[in-house]
């Protein structure tokens, strides 16, 4: 099992309400794929989403994220980390 | 205080130890700036870094990624995270 950082953009004036929908939605499909989204990040003024996950590869995010209506493939494996 | 993540590109290749060494030359400073570096990822492949921090700003945290040698102005605010 990995740990993916991906990044979504366009994400303005996004609510917090709006946020916890949208993650709400992967969280319903992500077994699907053996992926779990632990975190997601949103600064709304850029319109930047950051999305913290576990899984077995890149593209299983991707395609949990995309049933879930917000595709993405900017997708990182973080190999590493401090 | 508020929470940040910020991105650098170009890390291609750095290894675990590098990004250690990175972030501690952060860790030495960040309290100049009332900056907290809480975590730092990496992809190596596509030579990623996002590091999660809390400060009073972006410009703070921008100041002391500079000061520690790789700067970057990839700053975004995390207002919302669930």
């Amino acid at each position: 099992m990995a740990r993916f950082m991906d990044v979504h953009s366009g994400f303005i004036g996004v609510t917090a309400h709006q946020l916890k929908e949208a993650h709400e939605r992967d969280l319903a499909i992500e077994g699907d794929e053996g992926v779990h989204f632990e975190h997601a990040w949103l600064d709304p003024e850029r319109g930047k989403v950051f999305c913290l996950a576990t899984g077995p590869s890149r593209e299983a995010v991707m395609r949990i994220h995309k049933r879930a209506g917000h595709p993405t493939n900017e997708v990182y494996e973080l190999q590493i980390e401090v």
